[in-house]
């Protein structure tokens, strides 16, 4: 479906970006290509860091584009399914993990810091808000934008109203489009919200048509009485709320979460701004789903940072025909793949530019 | 068979340095392993950083270990079979990226720089003697240490006299020993030579027992006729000199190169200093292949930096029971995936020691 299609409900800002979506730039790609031939090494010898250079030219039209200024927008919110015990930890963790990134002390806090990117928290829907330290680390900012104190619970009914999955879709298409605005090259994606791997598995059965069992992992760690009873609740939802897997925005008012929409959003803004955008774990996976639903030519913008241990991961990028750049069993999410990732753009980038060629260097080519 | 075994061609440094690789440190990994648990993240949940940390702690023994220092340590060589027109480029190009390695401009100079490491660049029998500018930049080193010119052709006999290869590999313990006594935390393995898939194909072949065809591949990128050639080389040179896969030594004596047989001194020799050696690709693992020949148990003090696009190095990394950190497809040797991971290994220890723990940050643990 295109925003278009949900009539009165459709935001003007998402129909925009949608239709900026388009393929890669393949002059813009082929000459980051030619460049990488010149330099001294075997042509392809340096693997998917070449794929990487290459995509990322055409994702901007820039064959040298250097990841300049990066940001990590983490979206944090509640789900009413929590009350069914699908999570290994209580709800109030969400936002006390919020006032962790506010304080720098998070995970993804210290994979950005290595990273050089900023770190962006917004609450989209947490359940308590979230106490905000007096004073920032100078590398974290905070944005409260909450749609709800946290989702419904999508056993007994939608987990949002239409309105309100458009809304946060909104917001993090805004919030796309605001950080191309400020100078931001790069965009990581993040999120933190207490039971949302069962959301995430929920929209990646609905949109992938497979068994819930086959999407559904122990996210944080629950026991196997905790997964059974996690099964069940997305079952169960999916009976209750019987979400149209051809319409996203449908599929995010019935089992979604605010801030698997606003990445959905925050992912079609980034796209239509030509700004890559790095993939995290499953739940931001989950929301790149959502935002294909819009916009299906978008999965070549995308760059699947890693895959994580979550069994409904791998399948969400082989749906999205992502290839993941790094694959060490993280489960954490906030965004820390993605981190990782920006290292690995980073060397792309400095071997396209940093090599001599083999004229320069009077290398021999090939016999 | 220990470097004793070799009788009077044992090397006392040799056999110091096998005596002295034993395994990890138990009680020091876990208290890296218990120090990860108090902090903000459910236990576990950064998968292979947290494996990672572990195991660095059991190799230096040190639960608060860094990679304070890093050196990336290249070796050089010819190979005689090189002749059998067995690689895409022609000899010549051994020298000339010797040349670029010193002057910063190949791959392993841009990703050593963003790893923040040193290349030490070592000259073990280069044919035509690279021309050294007069000035290296700051951090890049330079040692010309040959063995002699270039192996001789394995199709005709062994690749060098088992006195050469014993001095080949004595080089390489004595650099890893002089790398630690000058402070290096962690090193990491690197190469350059001519033909020298074609030598790492044919120790994996004698050491695993498995046919030629399935170990090797296309190296640089040759054709298929030239890749036919190659496997022909090497039953060839198996059938001539008959290495004994019990008899490490005679392997290299027999198909090994003079940048192998030090980089298995090197691994040996750091691996006795408990200092963390990153594996590059399939040369190098070859090496470690031909170091665990000597000191079986040196597995868990190797990190595997990658698995490469070489069919022979996957194999290889089973055959030691490591777990490669990156898949990118590389193929292009000179330490670029080990340069690459050493970014895996300061996130492991910047989040072992950046981030908050439960208490001190108030976060809820486990329901």
């Amino acid at each position: 479906m295109t925003a278009g299609a949900s009539g009165h409900q459709s935001s003007a800002r998402l129909a925009a970006a949608v239709a900026r979506v388009a393929g890669l730039d393949g002059a813009a790609s082929a000459i980051a290509r030619r460049r990488l031939d010149q330099l001294t090494k075997p042509a392809g010898s340096l693997g998917r860091l070449e794929d990487l250079a290459g995509q990322l030219a055409g994702i901007t039209g820039e064959p040298e584009w250097v990841p300049a200024r990066r940001t990590i927008v983490v979206f944090a919110a509640d789900h009413g399914v929590a009350v069914r015990g699908v999570s290994a930890y209580p709800q109030a963790v969400t936002a006390q993990m919020v006032a962790t990134f506010l304080g720098g002390g998070a995970a993804i806090n210290v994979l950005a810091r290595q990273a050089r990117a900023d770190v962006l928290v917004v609450d989209v829907g947490v359940a308590s808000p979230a106490s905000t330290p007096r004073q920032l680390p100078p590398d974290v900012r905070f944005l409260s934008r909450p749609i709800r104190a946290g989702t419904s619970d999508m056993t007994a009914g939608p987990a949002m109203t239409r309105a309100e999955a458009l809304a946060a879709i909104d917001l993090g298409v805004e919030i796309g489009a605001s950080e191309a605005a400020a100078g931001t090259s790069v965009i990581g994606t993040g999120e933190m919200g207490i039971a949302n791997t069962t959301s995430a598995s929920a929209i990646t059965a609905v949109m992938t048509g497979l068994p819930v069992a086959d999407v559904t992992g122990r996210g944080t760690g629950i026991d196997p009485a905790g997964h059974a009873r996690k099964v069940g609740a997305i079952e169960l939802a999916l009976r209750v709320n019987r979400p149209d897997p051809d319409d996203a925005l449908d599929v995010l008012a019935a089992v979604g979460g605010f801030e698997i929409a606003a990445l959905a959003g925050l992912i079609l803004g980034a796209a239509a701004a030509r700004i890559p955008v790095i993939l995290d774990g499953f739940i931001t996976g989950a929301a790149a789903l959502v935002a294909a639903g819009f916009a299906p030519a978008i999965g070549p913008r995308l760059i699947a940072g890693h895959v994580s241990a979550e069994p409904g991961h791998r399948i969400v990028l082989e749906h999205l025909g992502l290839r993941p750049l790094l694959d060490l069993d993280l489960r954490l999410g906030e965004g820390t793949g993605g981190a990782l990732a920006i290292g690995l753009i980073d060397a792309a980038c400095q071997v396209r530019d940093g090599m001599a060629t083999f004229d320069a260097a009077g290398v021999s080519r090939r016999a």
